[in-house]
């Protein structure tokens, strides 16, 4: 299966990459694409060619408190994981093979909410609503699934403090939801991992 | 108690003006504010001065397919129905008393998929996401809920189409959710009408 793992190179893509070894991985980051700009996205499918799956392990969003968060923010919130993760979908239409899948990401926050995580908590929630209200219109037999991992070992010494009493997930067990929703049958779901 | 009232003259505005008979009513619309434009919403603010509540019955998003909605329309429906809510919370803080409460409207479709409804969909989940992660750094007392009505028996003739087999809901019953948000003690809730 030829698979486009987006955000490739960070700490879940990394895992991503190693839980589907045996498939073709086409990498992809920065340095291939933007997200946020749709002709950017196209472009780079249009260089791919066709492909079974779109798996996404990037996105960021901003941490601060509500009263702090500028408008600017928001906005940029909005761009890198909301629509940056409709963009990929819907750029990849024309592309992708018949009974292909779309692999987007959430987060813990989605469902969990702590100190200056209001943006991360809206935008995680929009994300899987996006994913579970397009399943049933997608044409081909294309499906879309979302995993929403809690806290990462990885990530643990960098932003755990952020996160008092959360049981970290080691990257592996993230990765198996991708390789479940990008091998399964399902369509519409959201794996949350170590919740 | 003074409660501002964004979206007075609407569907659903006009029922919870009426169910709030004997309170100070603010009515709000596009003729007062700019939800989407945080300096309309301060100024407008400043205005009024000190009040109780605010509670929004307005925003609106755009109905397509998928492959048919555009960055534009995406954007447009996140201004108006989510950023416009986040305005009309985060500009209120210096003038809401202390104690007072915030009633967003989501709508049917965070938990319910129907055709050329995905941005609706995406979108009533940010919103309800927004709310109840907001909730608990909210300061001074103050609470935030939201109202997520199913189709109104008032809107049945102009959407009904667009929503088989959905059981449409008066008016009334909607405006007793936004009297339960503003008058009640709860914070964090989605109050689900008709669902």
């Amino acid at each position: 299966m030829k698979i486009i793992l987006v955000g490739a190179r960070g700490t879940i893509g990394r895992h991503v990459g190693e839980a589907l070894a045996g498939h073709e991985i086409v990498p992809a980051g920065r340095a291939e694409l933007d997200v946020a700009d749709a002709k950017s996205v196209a472009a780079f499918y249009a260089r791919v060619g066709g492909f079974d799956a779109v798996a996404n392990a990037s996105g960021s969003v901003a941490f601060a408190p509500f009263a702090q968060l500028s408008g600017e923010q928001w906005d940029a919130s909005l761009r890198s994981k909301l629509l940056g993760q409709i963009n990929l979908v819907r750029e990849a239409l024309p592309f992708i093979r018949e009974g292909g899948s779309f692999t987007l990401v959430s987060g813990v926050l989605s469902n969990a909410f702590i100190a200056a995580g209001v943006a991360a908590s809206t935008i995680n929630r929009a994300v899987e609503g996006f994913a579970q209200s397009v399943a049933p219109e997608l044409p081909r037999r294309l499906r879309i699934n979302v995993v929403s991992p809690t806290l990462l070992e990885d990530s643990r010494a960098k932003y755990g403090a952020a996160f008092p009493g959360f049981e970290p997930v080691s990257g592996a067990r993230v990765a198996l939801a991708y390789v479940r929703s990008i091998l399964g049958i399902e369509t519409g779901r959201v794996y949350r991992v170590g919740e």
